[in-house]
């Protein structure tokens, strides 16, 4: 029962107080939610957001003993293969075996007994590396080492049938990295009068997204077609870039995830042409995302480089300085995905082609501010591009655990997509390559309502509900981008073999539940 | 012989085609030095600069057989062990061997063998390795793996007697990959209205410069003494936050290196509780780089860290939000320095102090853009943390093997210091710690005359003729910033004892020739 006027002094003082406390804060000069930068709150990356880390949660629940309606997390929202038991390819630990240990490899009295441990070929890798740097404890030199880096270009010029150099290959702790240090060279929106975008395919990874927010780098959406297979069309290249320029943006670069994450589509020959014609037309850096170019799974597609198709039109390489004279290209791969799943080493390397030499300069100095990639990486990615050949003491071995990896992976692959199509309301497109389905489910109204009320994306929604009943964690549409109104999911199909009729059972269970409690 | 009225057609022509080639350029989309962004182009790095670059060259010639006044390139740019012949640490790289094959360590019939070839505790620690995660081959958390986070935790209790925990920990490629984190999350300059600024000690480490400048922050410079063995006086922090405020820089963080680089200070508690202050009453962030807290040279100098001296005078740790009520404080540290010089598998760790956790989750955030930091890396800090006791079965081995390189660090840190100040017009502090030496050189007037006439700056002309006289790789004083008129450069004592007679013979040799030639 507070009298009228003091009530108003309390409202003065609390004002007051507000007013004191908004200037004060904003003022702070300390690290708090109101003085980050804000680039870095806007910046999203749903792979590992919200909804991993509720599952985190769960399993650490799961391992006090907690009552849940799973006995597991199944995670599938990550391409991880590792963790869900895929095991590495021998040959290449083998030899990181030798490299790390100096007292093995150099000394006479443990060298006898190393021939006997590993295959002829492990230790002329091993000793070849070794003598080719001091210690893999030492910096390399920015770029990489040299060895490896001749490795891979062997592997680029074996792969395409046209020549390729170290020089313009650096190393760097998995591709993600490659991508940062493009975004650095290419954005300069800091600079005061500066508008770049670079155009992105929706959906997209959301490394593409993040690093845009980072650099304040315009996300300039290209939609990829869903009903035909997730494809390309240069009408919605050209769509894009039209409306960018219409709003003063000037378009830097075009990234293409050839085999797609999460679309999973392979870019067929006709199509690859008319992306390299288009760029060099309009004067854009090509930035090609092809981590995933050892995972084709459709019957009659295969995996052809950006840098094949372009030597085949007759792009040379040569830096290009003016638009419409050839095409700069920057091609990306990871020792993370294909069949090797080195995820935790950190490995990748990226091509440039076209890029005058001044730029590489540049971008090895950006590389030289953190001194090096990981030395261990380095090495993998120089083997993932040297692997034993047919003669070679470990070719056997390696080939069996290639073979047995790809050939499950292919068989997921097809049996995840054939049991989404099952579902009521969710239809996917066939994985023609990559480690993802990326299916379309229509939700029933109740339940948008009832999602949007709870503060969700729809599709959010679903995977949150999915993942609190099964323990299934997989990653939303809309952290992909997607056509406005349609919802959809990202899941790997790396569970181990032998779980995934589990999985699939425990998903269409769910689904059916979910469909039967919010249909009209 | 051109008639005039044709010479005015070709001026015109030219005129008009410099005209169009300028605007073409202008907005010309492609990567080329006109169309990358000028942050990067601005920024520098000097321990990896032109006089690297020259080196590489020279280092090239030499393998192609061409005659050189020196046999071969000695690095003293760079703090990098390994590359001159430290050997690693046998339990680390123990460890590292078992855990990458999980052939030696999971089979029964190996497992045997592998009891033989290893220490007990080596196995013991692979294995507690290997049970807490799936494989070094499978991404970790983001933030890094829960076993070596404890092991960080564990270790920065013991060290401070007052308890860390392991939320508060990230482990990252390397402290620099940290240090970028931390700019991120601080300056917010790319948006518009702000003006964020980070003091910088003058000589510093130019990880910071070079941070500074591709983030649009603004370097606050402020001048260590050099007449006090490089001491770090708050007059001077001072005067630099004044002048910085008086200018509309906001100032958010202070950049502390203890032990110094490239100056060797090892800062005194007092000096340390003066900077704890001024950091809580000014409300700036503490960005603690203590990467060098094992390379103590100076009799009766101890390292400390910050958080001890901060535990000490009362502040707990506990999140700050508003100025003056606490500490916030970030320390890096790093496997590549102390005794170990593992550079090239790029381990490092930071620790939040008194960081609020909405902030540690926006830093989360970022580090899971990048999906993690190499696993190989986290292992090698979470062993530098818990190295063999006293008991365990490699300890004599590793006290053996450490002593030995920190015994021969310190002669060599002597000797170098001594045979610097028997130079004429060459003058050095004790290097107290870390890994470096930064005389300051008096130059003669010709010498400063004929070095701006060749375009470099004096100590950086000194530095090249010096590298092209002997082979010797140093790094100029300008590269680290120095007080105007002053010259410097930056050698490492890492060249192998037995190697370090000739090498000082060599610089004296040219030091004298230099001297000769240039005194008036």
């Amino acid at each position: 029962m507070t009298k009228p006027r003091s009530f108003c002094l309390i409202l003065s003082f609390s004002l007051l107080f507000c007013l004191f406390d908004s200037i004060f804060c904003r003022l702070s000069t300390l690290l708090d939610s109101n003085a980050i930068n804000p680039s870095l709150i806007e910046a999203q990356y749903a792979v590992r957001g919200p909804i991993l880390d509720r599952a985190i949660e769960l399993q650490k629940q799961l391992k006090e003993g907690k009552n849940l309606p799973f006995k597991k997390i199944v995670s599938c929202n990550i391409g991880n293969p590792q963790a869900l038991q895929q095991a590495p390819i021998s040959y290449v630990r083998d030899v990181l075996t030798v490299v790390l240990s100096p007292k093995l490899a150099r000394n006479p009295r443990t060298f006898p007994f190393l021939k006997k441990m590993f295959p002829k070929d492990v230790i002329t890798q091993a000793k070849s590396y070794l003598n080719s740097m001091p210690n893999v404890g030492a910096y390399s030199n920015s770029q990489g080492l040299e060895t490896p880096r001749q490795q891979v270009a062997e592997f680029i010029s074996a792969r395409d049938g046209y020549p390729a150099t170290a020089n313009n290959i650096f190393l760097t702790n998995g591709a993600s990295e490659g991508v940062r240090f493009l975004y650095t060279a290419l954005v300069r929106n800091a600079q005061p009068g500066f508008h770049d975008g670079i155009l992105i395919p929706i959906p997209q990874y959301p490394l593409y997204s993040a690093l845009s927010t980072l650099s304040k780098g315009v996300l300039v959406p290209y939609y990829l077609d869903e009903s035909q297979e997730w494809s390309c069309s240069i009408k919605s290249l050209k769509q894009a870039i039209g409306k960018a320029r219409g709003e003063g943006i000037t378009v830097r670069a075009l990234v293409v995830i050839n085999p797609g994450n999460p679309t999973g589509q392979v870019l067929s020959e006709e199509n690859m042409k008319e992306i390299v014609s288009f760029c060099v037309q309009e004067g854009l850096v090509l930035l090609a995302d092809e981590v995933y170019q050892e995972n084709i799974w459709a019957a009659g597609k295969k995996f052809l480089s950006f840098r094949k198709v372009a030597c085949d039109m007759g792009y040379t390489g040569e830096p290009v300085t003016k638009v419409g004279e050839g095409l700069q290209m920057v091609s990306f791969h990871s020792i993370s995905k294909g069949f090797m799943g080195e995820c935790g080493l950190r490995g990748g390397y990226f091509e440039l082609f076209g890029i005058p030499d001044v730029v590489r300069q540049q971008i090895y100095k950006l590389a030289s501010i953190s001194l090096c990639s990981n030395s261990i990486g380095q090495l993998v990615v120089g083997m993932m591009c040297s692997l034993p050949k047919k003669g070679s003491s470990s070719y056997k071995r390696f080939v069996r655990e290639r073979d047995a990896i790809l050939s499950s992976l292919k068989r997921r692959a097809d049996k995840l997509f054939s049991f989404l199509n099952t579902l009521e309301g969710v239809s996917a497109n066939p994985v023609q390559g990559a480690m993802y389905a990326f299916p379309t489910i229509t939700l029933p109204f109740r339940a948008v309502k009832d999602a949007l009320n709870a503060g969700f994306a729809p599709d959010a929604f679903y995977c949150m509900q999915l993942l609190e009943s099964t323990g299934i964690v997989v990653v939303p549409g809309s952290g992909f981008g997607q056509v406005e109104g349609t919802w959809h999911f990202r899941t790997t199909f790396l569970p181990p073999e032998k779980d995934m009729n589990e999985v699939t059972q425990r998903l269409g269970d769910f689904h059916k539940q979910f469909m039967d409690k919010y249909r009209e």
